[in-house]
């Protein structure tokens, strides 16, 4: 009975594992060189626990499911509501500020696209007890630290910054009534990818008088962040009160510290159309897009201040970041950063043995192999005993960077020990090799 | 609104990641260096694929789900059917052996109880392609260089070893119909839990003529393999037969490579108890069991030489493993042989600023400490500038190998370096310090 995989998820053998291995062991690394402790939650919550922060419409991207007592559960869509529970739960005790990163195994209900699938991964870092732009510069830092590492430039990605309390405050002071906001968020969310004709007509739509509408546009128009004062001054009246000079100056702390954590100016943008879809930011928020390309948003992240006062805590400031592997993978791809061929083995020893009749040379194979393998060592040998031109072959295929060839001279207590990387071989004593094993 | 974790699940604070990644880290560790590549698979499958292997009774224990399009899915309780789709997708291009290994995230539906919860991880190593003891040696002596490495002695566990095969023969020659293999497999099964008493009460339940009860009471009772000869022909009529000969001329080679590969004898015992409750067995089966100990069995596998076909592939042969967490965890608490407090964190350096006053201080302290993280270090700070010992304690806390000291010195461009273990503690000037980086 043969039955195939389930649309949208992967399998991973082992050169596609390699993959995923480099683009998640190098998500723990940074994470880890940037002081962030590893956590993990279930991977399924109450299913009303997922609607907290992203309301009823998330139900129909979950995976729900039912336990044996009928209760409802669903597969995380993603980790930060597990995050704001387990912080919430040992609130009292937890050093602050949590300094925490993860990188969950994730689940949506969704057609397959592009860049988009039913089970991925995602990175998230997260710092919860600080609020001041430095910790907003920290995730964007370590994000950008990650990017880099793996080879990624300024001429590649750049990162969108906009704050939502910024935006709220400007809204506020053009006269738009509160409960439109949303849905000129939603408009400005598509910013980048409609032609300034058809976003003047749907700002025009949606904003009555076409002079504030007018203002809007240029507003969105603002790249650097050090033109805001101006513009905001030359489109805005009463852009000195205080809601607005304060946010503007926590953005200006913003980059100012970005530029102190020695962030090249080139990856840095001032985007007014980062909204970020979720209703639970609060401050700066940021994406970091390809530079050039169709891809999605790479990452994205900001402050949530009210997330885990929303999940029955106290109110304690927070700030994230969440980077999903598929559209990564794409981009890696495309700029030539993937090595298409990731050892899926490294090897410090294969055995090679060149004396199929010779009983006592494949029982020294095995005890050798093993020997080596307890002392630490990875170690390979062929079930199929070869002739040693095909042997040598397998020990490369699999990154030996030595191989140990015991035939004739094995009579004589010798192994070949042959370095894969230059060739050259050497006679050694059986005993004398193992017994230097250890200072090896 | 406060919504609790789901029952059977667990939270991984870091503290407690640090214990998982302990356990995952160390089975990939030993993997990689018995010449294993890592695979995995998605989290859910078809509902169907999990039913061909373990039959209708496994649908009680699965979570199940639908996704869109109403298919019956759910989340996998192991991870062989996932590997045998796998494997079969790609047989003719897949290199001889299937050496794979994976640490798959497993659900079962089951009521939560010790060792046993809904959501764990399992180490998986199988070897397909090989049909020889040497395959099954191999999975053995892996399995053991693993539970060595962490710890653990002959005196603390035992492998038991079995042939399902041996038990096979040894039924049919004792003429009791196939029909009532696998009801006298599962009394077998439980021999180790029952007194003498009651395990010959229901043998004689299951078999008609006592004489025969009596015999296989017998030769439950042997505990090492060469002794097999002598009680299975004092107790089996015909045990010369081809089939029988076969048999245990197998489970000699088994017992003769292990000793080959270093395998200390007292790890080892013959016991046809384990039968493992999965039909899907065909040859070699083994337990390892801590020893004097209520635990359930802390890993089992054995040789399944029918599954690749059984799911529409080849018939190839396959010998495997498989360990879960849970159980593996609380004996390695009961031993002593988990570190209370692993590390959540492990730095280079802890940049400790003592200058609050001093502007150029702070900033020095966060350009530093990016400055280490791009370089490769790992490095953190504190966002309180709190008194020097503070931020040492701080720094220890957070297992830093050094701590730089940001202080009056600084005006001088000078940097206090104080090595945590020994506290010794030298002045550095700041460019020096920063163009030995990578050197050191």
């Amino acid at each position: 009975m043969k039955i195939p995989p389930v649309k949208g998820t992967r399998d991973f053998y082992p050169a596609d594992m390699a993959v995923r291995n480099f683009i998640v062991d190098g998500w723990k690394k940074v994470s880890l060189r940037n002081g962030f402790e590893e956590y993990d939650g279930p991977m399924f919550e109450y299913l009303k626990m997922f609607q907290i922060k992203s309301g009823d419409e998330i139900v129909e991207q979950l995976f729900s499911l039912t336990d044996r007592g009928g209760r409802d559960l669903a597969l995380r869509p993603e980790i930060t509501p597990t995050l704001a529970r387990m912080v919430n739960q040992r609130i009292n005790s937890l050093p602050k500020p949590i300094k925490w990163f993860s990188v969950p195994r994730l689940f949506r209900a969704e057609r397959p696209q592009k860049g988009r699938l039913r089970e991925f991964f995602q990175w998230n870092i997260d710092i919860i007890g600080i609020d001041a732009p430095l910790a907003d510069a920290e995730v964007i830092f370590c994000t950008l630290d990650y990017l880099r590492k793996i080879g990624l430039t300024a001429d590649d990605i750049v990162v969108k910054i906009s704050s939502r309390k910024l935006l709220a405050v400007l809204l506020e002071m053009l006269g738009i009534p509160e409960f439109q906001f949303e849905d000129i968020y939603a408009l400005l969310d598509k910013r980048a990818k409609l032609p300034d004709d058809t976003f003047k007509e749907l700002l025009n739509e949606k904003i009555d008088d076409p002079d504030i509408a007018e203002r809007i546009f240029q507003l969105m128009g603002i790249r650097d962040h050090n033109d805001l004062d101006k513009i905001v001054g030359k489109y805005l009246d009463g852009w000195k009160e205080q809601s607005m000079v304060q946010v503007l100056e926590e953005l200006h702390f913003l980059f100012c510290y970005l530029d102190r954590m020695g962030v090249d100016k080139r990856f840095l943008e001032f985007d007014m159309g980062i909204v970020r879809g979720l209703a639970y930011y609060t401050g700066t928020v940021f994406e970091i897009h390809a530079k050039n390309s169709e891809l999605r948003a790479i990452c994205g992240g900001g402050r949530y201040d009210n997330l885990l006062r929303d999940f029955g805590g106290p109110s304690i400031p927070a700030t994230g970041m969440g980077m999903g592997d598929c559209v990564l993978e794409i981009l890696l791809e495309e700029k030539g950063l993937l090595k298409k061929q990731l050892p899926t083995r490294r090897l410090d020893y294969f055995i090679a043995c060149v004396d199929e009749n010779y009983k006592d040379a494949t029982d020294a194979t095995v005890s050798l192999t093993m020997k080596l393998r307890s002392a630490g060592f990875a170690a390979n040998f062929s079930y199929k005993i070869t002739k040693l031109g095909k042997q040598l072959k397998q020990a490369s295929e699999q990154n030996a960077r030595k191989c140990i060839i015991i035939g004739d001279e094995f009579k004589e207590h010798k192994l070949a020990v042959k370095d894969m990387t230059t060739g050259d071989q050497t006679l050694l004593d059986y005993d004398e090799f193992l017994s230097g094993l250890d200072t090896g």
